[in-house]
């Protein structure tokens, strides 16, 4: 019954992509603790790079100094 | 002072339907544990299903599949 | 597939009230949106009244101050 | 490496607010804590007004009953 | 910078086996999605069987149950 | 009505320290966005260092190796 929250900013992560971190992260607590994939719950939130700060700075910021 | 988060697939939740999960929720803290209702906080994350994972595939794909 | 998150004040809630919480809470998102219970997670994070601000004050000086 | 995450309603939040916002929670952890600003998270949830509710209400209701 | 939250119940998870979690999930990170492993934040909240509710029973009482 | 989560390795903090990230924390939403100090709610997580991992690493690998 793990519940996992993956938060990232939302810079054009495919449904691919998010299907490939759901069944990573199951994986993950599959093979490390035993849980049963059946019940676990990923959710990925995909935050606005203006409403992600890192460092002090905005992402928004931060990728217009090319970091 | 409580504080509810409830995360839910966005699935078509009316604004009728999210009021009275927030007003059910802040009754249940009030009538459990005694919670003043004037200051407890319930907030609603409605999650894209592409960003939704439950037993290792996303709430999309399940759809798809009629679960 | 629903995830509550409840969080409250470290202040005595008994393992019978958090139960009371869990299964109210389970059952509202099954009432309102119909959620299927078997698959609906909650969690309770109790929080130390020096860590649980409201107002700008811990929750430890608010009850200091009887409020 | 301190995480913060700031939630409020989205009632008009500006680029500038959320990035004022950003330096000075990573301002206060490094003031209060000692915390590196270099390392620091900052994540604003910005969350629709049907959907945060205070009091057993929506804001919705809340701003239409002038509260 | 991703955050990612990992919320499991508190049922004996080693400190070998948490860093293994912590490793894994900032590798899926990277495989999938090119982040930086240098500014990946990951979390791993452990919670009271009493506190953590699936199918709207507590982990205790699942336990108990032989669930 | 806001909700600020601040979350940081249990290293220590002192109540009075909390008290001023608590009082820091609802002055700045009050100042950026004139948010009312009297609805604001401030919790802190003090996460155990095993628990919290930063490059790819837990905390208590990181101080074991100076950084």
């Amino acid at each position: 019954m793990p519940y996992v929250n993956i938060r990232i900013t939302r810079e054009g992560a495919t449904a691919a992509q998010k299907a490939q971190l759901i069944r990573g992260a199951t994986q993950l607590l599959a093979d490390v603790l035993g849980k049963d994939p059946r019940s676990t719950v990923v959710v990925i939130d995909e935050i606005d790079p203006d409403n992600w700060g890192f460092a002090g700075e905005t992402t928004t910021e931060r990728r217009k100094a090319g970091r």
